[in-house]
């Protein structure tokens, strides 16, 4: 598999092609073009071969892609059957509305435990996981050594708190916090979730000029 | 102002533009040159002279740009200074950890108000913003003309509500529920926030090979 290279992107654009593969898959689809994959997700057919071609050889001249290969092989180069282990910091609206709404386990993911300050919530269970006290992080971490945390707390703990799950082993961070986050591990990816980058997408387009 | 045919991936930067130049006015920073921006944001400087260029004429040459006028200036194409007003449809977990964290303001949006089936939340507010009944939205939608409506229903609600919406003359979507949603109608716009790509990405970029 071809990897070195791959613009962000791409990368940006595989999480979608896995989507409608598996939405395609789960409606009983088989083969399908890429002009008619294109078309669908509104994207030309050569964008979608030449995607495809940084990771490998997909489909066959003139018969399409295999829905079930294709979304199976897209999953396995975005990491999805690792099983990769994840943890909520933060257990607040937004980190609790995640738990119990948020398909970990189709991503991949495996959601272990959540975190608090709060005494109410510390000892509770959210979606079936166990709420343990922010200190319970020096032992937990470097014993399940999660892959990934979710990153919930207010803003004023944002970079403190992923300063120390680095420190705890932590390597990639899912970050709501709205803060820039940064570090001095080349290793350590921050994913940033902004809402406000997408509303003002939309305020955008509904903008009459 | 130019405004025709700008793409895409053009648009989908102008609210990190807004981000970072309002982070900077909030630093005090009055001038700030092109490579110095981005440098900031990881793109390059030619990048951002040519996306600004879709929209007018911006900044000095040899003397960069005028942080506040230039935030100023894109909050305008973005339309933050336009008071979209918006609703929240479906006061859940998601909904809620919405109203009460996110800052509808900055983006210039008027938070009117949240609709829900529960009737343990009608007749509550959130974050200082009312719950009304869902039956309430056809006579409040053609009352105050929502811009935008949040959708945060159930994946089983979501294509039904949104054609209940757009019946009522709601024209903006901003999508939580993960189903991709369509109209026939060419004016009425989407914009959907996908929690599994953002992960996936993540994923990616975590996964050894």
């Amino acid at each position: 598999m071809k990897k070195q290279n791959v613009s962000d992107a791409v990368i940006r654009r595989l999480p979608r092609y896995y989507r409608y593969l598996d939405d395609l898959h789960m409606k009983g689809i088989v083969r399908i073009s890429s002009s008619t994959l294109g078309e669908k997700m509104g994207i030309t057919a050569s964008q979608i071969r030449q995607d495809l071609s940084c990771f490998g050889e997909f489909g066959q001249q003139g018969y399409g892609y295999n829905v079930e290969e294709l979304r199976a092989e897209i999953g396995h180069i975005l990491g999805v059957d690792e099983r990769h282990r994840i943890i909520v910091v933060g257990a607040g609206n937004l980190g609790r509305a995640l738990m119990q709404n948020f398909h970990f386990k189709d991503a991949g993911f495996l959601l272990e435990a959540a975190f608090d300050v709060s005494p109410a919530l510390v000892g509770s269970q959210i979606a079936g996981v166990p709420v343990l006290d922010m200190s319970e992080l020096e032992r937990f971490v470097p014993a399940h050594r999660p892959d990934v945390a979710v990153l919930t707390v207010p803003q004023s703990a944002a970079q403190p708190t992923a300063d120390r799950l680095i420190d705890l082993g932590v390597r990639g961070f899912w970050n709501f916090t709205n803060v820039e986050l940064t570090s001095g591990i080349s290793s350590v990816r921050f994913e940033d979730v902004h809402f406000a980058d997408s509303l003002l997408t939309l305020s955008y387009r509904i903008t009459v000029r």
